[in-house]
C-alpha cells in the first residue's frame, strides 16, 4: 500500500436520517489504518435491494447478499463490508465465514443473519482471517452510538484506491427533501457490465423493495456501467441501495411520478459522481478520460465501440503519453464489433477533429499533444450510422498501473 | 524504436525453390535499416491464399488482397511489404497509394498488378511517403538476382520487434521432400480471431489454390490464432501463403491423403514456432506464458477463457511481478463467459496445484514465485465440465509495454 493519499476537497456529506456508521482497524492487511466499515439501520429493517458482478464465480458475500435480499424480500438492518481479503474462491469456508460475519452483526442487533449484508475486497482466494474479523467487527459495533461520518466509511474500503470516494444529493427541494449520499471504492479490475466495484448508498427517503430495487438498476446503468479501468470484471462487484424512511413522508411505492424521478435523479447524480471519481482514481492513473461515441447504428453498437477504445491497452498507454496516435482509436472501433461506414467515420482527439467521412485531416500534433496533459480527455467519435449514442468513463495506463499489480500479493 | 537487438540463435533458413527475396531501406520512418522487402515467385506465377484482419476497418492493402485473390482465383507472382505506415483508415489517397506500390513492381516483373500481394505495417492513419516507397521498391527489384535470406525480409518487415521471426520446417521426409518456411512481426495489437500480424509462408510444393487455402486456414486455427499480447487487434492483420511448385514432383491438388497432411504438418510447425515468437517478443515482455485449459464443457468454452485469462491485464501484471496471485485466473475465468462448475476447478501455476475442486490449496509462495521468474510461465486449468481446450501462448504487461506505446508516434 501506498501512503494514504491528499483527499481532494469535497463538501462534508450531510447524515442520512436512520443510519449509523462505524469503522475500525481489523488489520486484515498489515497495514495502518481502518479496513472494516459498518452501515446499521438504527430504525428498524431499511428497504435493500443490489446489483452484483456477472462474474461465473462471484464471491461468498455475493452469494449471500443475493441469497438474503431474495429471503427477506429486500429489507436488511445492516452491511458490513472488509477491505483486503475477497473471500472469493474460498470454498465451503468462504460460505462458513461469510455466515459466521453476519451472525457477529446480527447477534448484536438482534436480528436474523439474513439481514446483514456483506461485501468484501481484496485479494481472492485467500480465506478471511476470522479472529481479526471478529475483534473489528465488536470495536465497530462499539462505536455506532458514537457515529462517524460517511467519509471514515468510504476510506475504510479502500484497497488501492488514492482517495476515499463519498458523494451526496438532495431528492428534490426544500428542508423536507430526503438525502442519498454513497460511499464506494474502486482502483483495478473495474469494468462495466453491472456494478464494477463496491459501491453503498444510504437514503432516508421511503421506498418500497421492489421501486427500490428498479430504481437502482436504472441508476447503474447510468453511471456504474459506464465506467472502465481495465476491463477486468471482480468477483466481489457489489452495488447496495438501503432505504431507511427515517426522514419520514410518504413512501415511494411505485415506479413513477415525481418523487420516484426525484429519488431517481438523486440516486443517478450520486451515482455518476462515484463511478467519475473512480475513473479518476483507476490504479496509475493521471487523467480521466471521457470516450464518446455517437451516430451508431444502435445503442448497443455505441457501448461496443466505446468500450473497446476505453479498453484497449494501445489507446490508453498512447494517452499516458500524450500522443496523438488517433488510428488506434479506428484500430479499437475496427475491432469491437459495431457497424461501422467506413466513409462516415469522424473522430476528435480533445476537441480536435482528425478525422471526417474516413478521411484523415492535417492537425497540429504538438497543439494537440499539450492538450492531452490536462487532467481530463476526450476521445469523440461519430459513426455515421444511425442515432446510437453511449459515453464512457476511463483512466490511461501509466508505468504505475504496472507497479500497482506486479506486486499485489507479495 | 531501440536499437535492434540481439537475435536468438536458430538454424538458417534454408532456400524456397521458385522463391528470391530482396530488402531495401525506403526510410518510411526515420530509422537506420531496411524497412521494405520484396519476394518474387520467380518461375512464373505461385498458388497463393490468404487469411486477414476482422477488422471492420482493414487497411488498403488487406482490402486489396482480399480482392486481387479472388480475381486471380489464388495466383501471385510477388509480395511487398513495408513497416512504418500502415497505409490503414487513408480514405481514398490510401487504395491509389496502394495500386501504385503494386504497379511499380508488377511493371518491373511484367505481370498484372493484381498478381502483386500488400502489406503494410506501422502507424494508422498515415500515408504512406509514396516517393520514398517508389525508390526502396526499385532498390529492393535490383537486388533481386543476387537474392537474400528470408531472415532479411524478417528483419525489414519489424516495427517494435527486438528480434527477426523466421522458421523452417520439411514438408515430409527425405532430401526431396519440399520446404516450408515463414518469416512475421508482431510485437503490439496482437490478438486472436485470425491472423493478428503480418507473416508469410513460403514453399517450393505444388499445391493447388484451393488446398492452400484449406491448409492454411488449418494452420492458423492451430498456431497465430493462438497466440494474444495485449487483445489489440490491427487493422492490417494478414497471413499469406504462397507455393511456387519448383520443388517438382505432383501436385497436392485435394486436402486429403498423406502429401496433404505432410504439408499441413509442416506449415502448422512453422506457424506454430513465428507464433511462439511473437508471444515471447510481446512488446516489453520478459516471459513467454503458456495458459492452457481443459475439461471445459466445449472447446469455444475453452477458449473464451484460455483468452480472458491470456489478456486479463491483472494476470498480465502479476506475471511480471512474479506474484503468484492466483485469484485473478479466477478473477478471468469468471468473467469470460466460459461455463463453469465452481466445485470442480482446478489450477496450477509452474506446475504447482493451487486449488483443486474448487477448494484454495495450501502452497508454497516463495518457491512458486521463483518458478515464475524463469522465462517461461504456465497456467494451467481443469474447468471439470467437459472435454473443451485450449492452448494458448501469451506474454506478461512490463513497464516496458508502456514506455514502447506511450509514445510510439511522437
Amino acid at each position: 500500500m501506498a501512503d494514504l493519499p491528499d483527499v481532494p476537497p469535497a463538501p462534508p456529506v450531510p447524515p442520512v436520517a436512520g443510519f449509523a456508521f462505524a469503522t475500525a482497524a481489523a488489520r486484515i492487511k498489515d497495514w495502518n489504518r481502518d479496513d472494516l466499515a459498518l452501515a446499521v439501520a438504527t430504525g428498524g429493517p431499511a428497504s435493500a435491494a443490489g446489483v452484483f458482478t456477472q462474474s461465473a464465480l462471484a464471491a461468498a458475500p455475493v452469494k449471500r447478499c443475493r441469497a438474503w435480499l431474495a429471503r427477506t424480500g429486500g429489507r436488511a438492518r445492516a452491511v458490513l463490508v472488509n477491505a483486503g481479503a475477497a473471500n472469493a474462491c474460498t470454498g465451503r469456508q468462504g460460505m462458513a465465514d461469510a455466515d459466521a460475519c453476519a451472525r457477529r452483526v446480527a447477534g448484536a442487533l438482534g436480528v436474523r443473519k439474513e439481514e446483514v449484508l456483506l461485501a468484501s475486497t481484496g485479494v481472492i482466494g485467500r480465506p478471511l482471517p476470522m479472529d481479526r474479523m471478529a475483534a473489528g467487527t465488536d470495536a465497530a459495533l462499539g462505536r455506532l452510538e458514537a457515529g462517524q461520518p460517511l467519509e471514515d466509511f468510504a476510506r475504510a474500503i479502500m484497497t488501492t484506491d488514492t482517495f476515499p470516494k463519498a458523494a451526496w444529493a438532495k431528492a428534490g427541494k426544500g428542508a423536507r427533501a430526503p438525502v442519498v449520499a454513497g460511499a464506494c471504492k474502486g482502483s483495478g479490475m473495474i469494468a462495466p457490465n453491472m456494478a464494477t466495484m463496491l459501491a453503498f448508498l444510504f437514503t432516508d427517503a421511503a421506498v418500497s423493495p421492489p421501486v427500490l430495487k428498479k430504481a437502482l438498476v436504472h441508476t447503474a446503468n447510468l453511471s456504474f456501467n459506464n465506467v472502465t479501468v481495465d476491463g477486468d470484471t471482480s468477483t466481489n462487484d457489489t452495488l447496495l441501495a438501503l432505504a431507511s424512511g427515517a426522514r419520514g413522508g410518504g413512501a415511494v411505492s411505485r415506479a413513477s411520478g415525481p418523487a420516484y424521478a426525484a429519488l431517481v435523479d438523486a440516486l443517478s447524480e450520486v451515482s455518476l459522481s462515484l463511478a467519475t471519481q473512480i475513473a479518476r482514481d483507476g490504479e496509475g492513473a493521471t487523467k480521466l478520460v471521457h470516450v464518446r461515441v455517437s451516430g451508431a447504428a444502435t445503442e448497443a453498437d455505441a457501448r461496443k465501440a466505446a468500450r473497446t477504445i476505453a479498453e484497449s491497452p494501445l489507446v490508453k498507454t498512447a494517452l499516458f503519453g500524450n500522443d496523438p496516435n488517433w488510428g488506434r482509436v479506428l484500430m479499437a472501433i475496427g475491432r469491437s464489433g459495431a457497424r461501422v461506414r467506413e466513409g462516415k467515420i469522424g473522430v476528435s482527439l480533445c476537441g480536435t477533429p482528425v478525422m471526417k467521412a474516413g478521411q484523415p485531416l492535417p492537425f497540429d500534433g504538438a497543439a494537440v499533444s499539450a492538450r492531452m496533459k490536462r487532467k481530463e480527455a476526450a476521445l469523440e467519435v461519430s459513426l455515421g450510422s444511425g442515432k446510437g449514442q453511449c459515453a464512457m468513463l476511463t483512466c490511461d495506463y501509466s508505468y504505475d498501473y504496472i507497479r500497482i499489480n506486479a506486486d499485489y500479493t507479495t
